[in-house]
């Protein structure tokens, strides 16, 4: 897999104005989001989604958590530690999610070589979630049978998987967002927007991916569509941590912070320091 | 469920004066709380058992769960996660304590409209729990069958569970903590006690509530009785909460300034900060 | 179980000169380090590990764990919370990682009187992991068949274990940390090292031990032998929580200032911050 060549891309104010409006739309609403996720990373996935003003609720037990994905206003499901019975919560709330149109985001944690998770991960893939997250490695790996990277490290590149993204949203899911030094999105509609927000920090904390997926799961319940809540959740998430970096001494003390940026942050601190642009959508480039 | 009528309550300096000579009396004991908790909140309810002078040990497996339960010192049953194995452990560890003379703390989180959790509460209540602690919509849904909130979010306010508790205490459980704006206790005699300490950041973090079920089953070691441990546990949590939000820029930064504050609170803070006060017993008013 | 006698020891420049080093190597290696650890501590092991310069994979699920184990740098093995999936999958991982030939730790929180952890950790025993680590009474528990502590405290002095450890070492496994307020090594030639750094504060949080044996599993990977990997890990650990203890005000916030230390800690920090000193070794003392 190479990386593709550098695409020119545009500044697009317009999304990052609705990312901000948004933003107060999720506060005003404070959505309930399902989260069906790994152990290492459900306390800061709880208070990720606490500090952007959502509600989590972390139903992950076998005959609740399909019911549970009916009322919820959103669900990840994420396949990081992937137990028996976190397995078939997983597949029931994904099934009734899909079943009852509550959007839902799936991430496919260190899929690729692990057999369980990968097998999950397709099987999930197949109920046709509202957004895909993931690593390049990841990504290409669930979409495009490619071998995978060695856990939740990304050793491909953000645009490795730029193709094989516009290949599948429509087909298989409804947006695509792939994590990476500038994050790479494809809307409904083939669009690819990178937001170039973030931080190195965020890579040195474990669930910094993890629950980047549960605050697209919750910008899901206020938005239009699958790209639109995919691009805020990005923006916003990103956006904070690279504030939050400013004011930490390291991946200890960043943690904290992070989740005061991602409380206080408000929709002018978006206009203000989202970094989002967009490529021509010109067909299989 | 409407809320009940105001009623005039008197400032209660015994039950303050109380409390703080159990935080020393914690602190000189040390003891061994059992949690048979959520997998979101093992981390930091074991942190503030330990900031608070207690030793936590998280024995939720079968066959170990019972025997441990009858040399802990305390147990907290919590039914955020029920997994079966989680399942199993809490009926044994419940079942031992009570045949032991542990003191033990049911959190019914979520109880309600999800199956699993409802069933297993409804289990543990039947063992007679020295204290329950819950949500005005917890505690309302597992006494009186009410449909329940949308997850740990209290629909209810406390005030709506008072008669229920009122009428709970001595045939159900021996007291009864209701969490709110305002907590609502009711000691094993009927009287109610509020406590106002506290802070709105409780409600942006996880495991807030969580932790202080872990905290009355510690002071339940050292309280004459359950509406004293109660009582005393209620105090401590969110007197320190309230002190750490002043220093706190927000959810983020709370929660190691929270910690510090339980490590370092004094008797002398307890008296000089507690606001406690109980309406008279007359009845079921 | 007595205390031995005092034992004259001299500096040790060597084992500091050689701990600097490798936390230089570790950090250009990035190992790869699995975890199969119990849930209440999953997320500030992967932490540690991150901010050490590892990349941490919690691969505890059955089917995966075996194979992962055979192409992850190191390994770690912890008895905190046995459920029954997560034994399998732990035993499925010492096995495979003792045949690959990874380097692997076994950290047998609270065995003695817990039936179903003290029967797992001697299985794990049998299949001979490079370094075993924990406190005294875990230790003593493990090699002696002593009854154990009640929990994760330690009831037994770290000396209590030295002359079981020595005896162990080569026999059962290839070194031994024992955690206390002076660490007790013992090195495959039966040498016995104490670390003289850390603070008290590691003792009034949850993880601090749990992580150590996560650092030790990354030193693994680049060290020489057991015994180096074991002293490098107790080396920056106690010394990264020594460092930030003073910078902290409680337990709470010594937790985010420990990862930033951690992360930033560099070679002349050790060789100006170790205190780490030899016995001879002289038979059976």
């Amino acid at each position: 897999m190479h990386a593709a060549a550098p695409v020119p891309t545009t500044a697009a104010p317009d999304l990052v104005r609705r990312t901000a409006d948004l933003l107060e739309a999720l506060r005003a609403r404070a959505p309930l989001v399902q989260c069906v996720t790994n152990t290492v990373v459900q306390n800061v996935t709880a208070n990720v989604l606490l500090a952007l003003g959502a509600s989590p609720a972390m139903v992950d037990v076998r005959t609740e958590a399909g019911p549970f994905a009916r009322v919820a206003d959103g669900l990840l499901v994420n396949t990081g530690t992937p137990h028996e019975e976190a397995r078939d919560a997983a597949v029931e709330a994904a099934t009734a999610a899909t079943d009852a149109g509550t959007p839902w985001v799936l991430d496919p944690v260190a899929v690729g070589a692990l057999p369980v998770r990968t097998a999950l991960a397709r099987e999930l893939l197949a109920l046709r979630p509202t957004v895909l997250r993931g690593n390049a490695s990841e990504v290409l790996a669930l979409l495009d049978g490619a071998a995978g990277g060695r856990g939740t490290d990304a050793t491909a590149d953000a645009d490795d998987a730029r193709s094989v993204a516009r290949a599948s949203v429509g087909r298989h899911v409804g947006a695509i967002a792939v994590s990476g030094p500038v994050d790479l999105l494809v809307t409904p509609d083939g669009t690819v927007v990178r937001v170039a927000n973030g931080t190195e920090v965020l890579t040195r904390i474990t669930g910094g991916g993890c629950a980047l997926g549960a605050a697209v799961a919750a910008f899901a319940s206020v938005a239009a569509d699958a790209g639109e809540a995919a691009v805020a959740a990005t923006v916003v998430h990103t956006l904070a941590a690279e504030l939050a970096a400013r004011d930490a001494g390291g991946p200890g003390t960043f943690q904290p912070v992070f989740l005061d940026r991602l409380a206080t942050l408000t929709p002018d601190d978006v206009v203000r320091g989202a970094r989002v642009a967009t490529e021509a959508s010109d067909g299989d480039r």
